[in-house]
């Protein structure tokens, strides 16, 4: 195998181990379980993708955090011989490489849907759990390979939909015992608003500013808008505007901005749309489900009603977020679909239940038995109680070599086990098992079925 | 957006729509189930690996076959000028790429081992379910992108871990219904074998060819052997060495082999061995698990006994194999640590359960209840229903749309949908739901409590 390399991860990549891994899986567990119940199906799409699939689909910076995959063989056969001589690194990467790693689920699960539009049944609700790649400069809590955990529902522009996203974030967050508050606004009250003061031609950048506000205070953002040549009376509004924030969702809290603040037709429309979503969702989760005009989402596409939930009393930013589109797949030759979706940023949420205690005791599998090896002669009798508990269902195992006692009793404590199992000769005469439990101490001499029906038991 | 892209899949990739990805998921499920119940824990490791990691661990042919990811930013900035002009693609590579997707998971994992070394509990049961990347030729049934399922157990050079591994293959063809031979060899007995006739030097040379006899007849493979370099009477030993297939595994029958093969020590010690196994396997088993002499498997690392695993009456290769290996991590620093792996072959589990129905039956997801959206005034009658039934663990949808009742039937038939609901201005009235089970036609008008007994029931 050759010489010797240090192990090393590649930059802003991670290992999960088996801690890790529990505890990811009951989130992913917990999350599918409520899309299954939604009604939600899962697919999945390759991490590779054609390059001129995702190329100008996340603007000039996007497209530089692509990675992307050097054709095999080779690959500088076709490369051009003055782009070469120029060292003209983004001129050549089209002639070099025709593959890229996914940036994100959208684009992807968009090309899925104009690709398979034939087979699929619309309304689409689709979920999708996958790993997603980008060139970011590796930091505290970003990597370079995360996973995103998405749910759309493509093909129709009803706003139960909306009412429908709601309650599902609700139910997810209240089973995973994490406290939110799940802010809305809608970008047509946003564009309405931009129309009324004059700044329609803006209004990315106006929403681009407004998106810092959970990162940077008022003050500062006042500046950023001067700089991008708002008027003073132009940033007076604006922050009037963002001032609508924290106040529950009803028909009348909504009604009111109307009055309060300046909106166009499509503004008056996003106020339309609010209010029917307010009036379907009623009293429930009113204490959760706030109006926030302050709300702006960085991604251009949303079209309508976006959503962003923050977790309380935890510094960590949105730990989900997403929103209502109106032509997602016109890009790939399927114009004027409406759709909305939703995205949980599995890796916060996991920074969240890592710390807390009782998150890892519910995630660890529940009973778990090693017995203890004291060489071949016992190992026979042990075996076939270790597939008979296997078969019943019991995380069982038989520790491979005859070490030392201490050892084998080590190495249960370390995987966690419940139980370890001794069984020499003593205990092979009476047709017994000696079973110890590893956390009270308490020992019993059972005969196979007793302890099947102890490891059984609650 | 830019213009208008045709969606396209990247060569050699597949999309997983939701039918796929029923049948994948309980594959996985059955699978996990029992790697659970054995004990082992499940690890993942990045797709992206450093290249030195992967690099020279495959043969030549297999650093062919390693995606490349090029460097982000100005990449060409470090080539060299002189390689550039020449249009020298492979040795440019390790200036323009330092990461590779990974190639397998084997040797992530030895990576990945001697890395956490000291957080490990060892042995350590590690099982793993991730995609890996090849650069092959794209063909029927052979991908670039596809999944691994590898188990290991690493720190112990106990057989009685190849037994479990019997029992752990066993178990999961029989959970998946799917009949087949568990083939058994070992490595020792082919290199002692080799050293006994005088061709120890090429032993690799004779593995490989004799790892093609189930896809060649033997009177090929004399050929290839004459071609290699190999006599006359040797190639008549390998016959009479590959004849030794499909014979019951028990102590008599491989205590036999020292008789009617020449073997060396080594060779002799691949017999103990074998027999050492075939008395903790005792009885169990006895049909399916299997002495095969013929069986060479490619893979050079491994160096004790080798397991193979055929479907039977299905001509689609092999669809589980493994070893014991002697020195996986040595190359990263950790050498002398004996293990034993084995690998499910996803894929073809995937094509054979695909072509029986029952199978695909027992995949789909249960009660699964469409409720008919009659408009704004019936619809919340519904939701409140709708979440209900979702509390109660339910599969449960609200058409977005006031659609056409046609339409809305013919999209709960598509979704395989168990019941429709319709509750319109009379139900609503009688505070009842009208129920239809979509397989045999009935009809009830039941309170919302009768119809989540109906739906909870069996």
């Amino acid at each position: 195998m050759g010489q010797q390399i240090k192990p090393r991860l590649a930059k802003g990549t991670r290992d999960f181990s088996p801690a890790d891994m529990n505890l990811r899986n009951y989130i992913f567990k917990t999350i599918t379980g409520h899309f299954d119940r939604f009604g939600f199906e899962q697919i999945e799409t390759p991490a590779i993708e054609n390059l001129e699939t995702l190329t100008g689909k996340y603007g000039d910076e996007g497209d530089q955090l692509i990675f992307k995959i050097l054709n095999s063989g080779d690959y500088l056969s076709k490369a051009d011989e003055d782009l070469l001589r120029e060292k003209n690194s983004s001129a050549l990467i089209p002639s070099i490489s025709e593959k890229a790693l996914k940036y994100d689920l959208t684009v992807p699960f968009a090309r899925y849907v104009v690709l398979h539009r034939n087979e699929i049944t619309f309304p689409f609700r689709r979920y999708q759990i996958q790993p997603v790649w980008r060139a970011d400069r590796p930091q505290k809590g970003r990597y370079r390979e995360f996973y995103q955990c998405d749910a759309d529902v493509i093909g129709s522009n009803s706003l139960l939909l909306e009412v429908e996203f709601i309650n599902l974030i609700h139910n997810v967050f209240k089973d995973l015992n994490i406290s939110v508050k799940i802010k809305l606004n809608s970008r047509k009250i946003l564009f309405g608003f931009c129309q009324a003061i004059g700044i329609e031609n803006d209004f990315t950048s106006f929403t681009t500013i407004l998106d810092k506000l959970d990162k940077k205070p008022w003050s500062e953002l006042e500046g950023d808008f001067a700089d991008a040549g708002f008027t003073a009376d132009q940033i007076k509004s604006a922050k009037k505007l963002a001032s609508v924030n924290g106040i529950e969702l009803t028909e009348k809290s909504v009604a009111r901005l109307s009055e309060e603040i300046p909106l166009t037709e499509i503004g008056e429309k996003g106020v339309e749309e609010l209010k029917t979503i307010a009036r379907y969702l009623g009293s429930s989760h009113a204490e959760v489900v706030e109006l926030d005009l302050s709300l702006a989402r960085g991604l251009n596409y949303y079209t309508g009603a976006i959503i962003e939930v923050k977790a309380d009393k935890v510094d960590i930013g949105s730990v989900c977020g997403g929103g209502r589109y109106d032509d997602l797949t016109g890009i790939f030759g399927l114009p004027d679909t409406s759709g909305i979706g939703i995205s949980f940023g599995i890796d916060r949420i996991y920074d969240i239940l890592r710390s807390r205690e009782e998150s890892l005791q519910q995630t660890r599998p529940g009973k778990h038995v090693v017995f203890v090896n004291f060489g071949e002669n016992e190992v026979k009798y042990s075996i076939d109680a270790v597939n008979s508990l296997r078969q019943a269902g019991v995380r069982s195992e038989l520790y491979p070599d005859a070490d030392k006692l201490k050892k084998q009793f080590k190495y249960a404590d370390q995987k966690g086990a419940s139980h370890v199992v001794t069984a020499g000769e003593a205990e092979i005469e009476k047709k017994e098992y000696r079973v110890k439990d590893l956390k009270t101490g308490e020992q019993w001499e059972l005969s196979f079925d007793k302890m099947k029906n102890l490891l059984l038991k609650d």
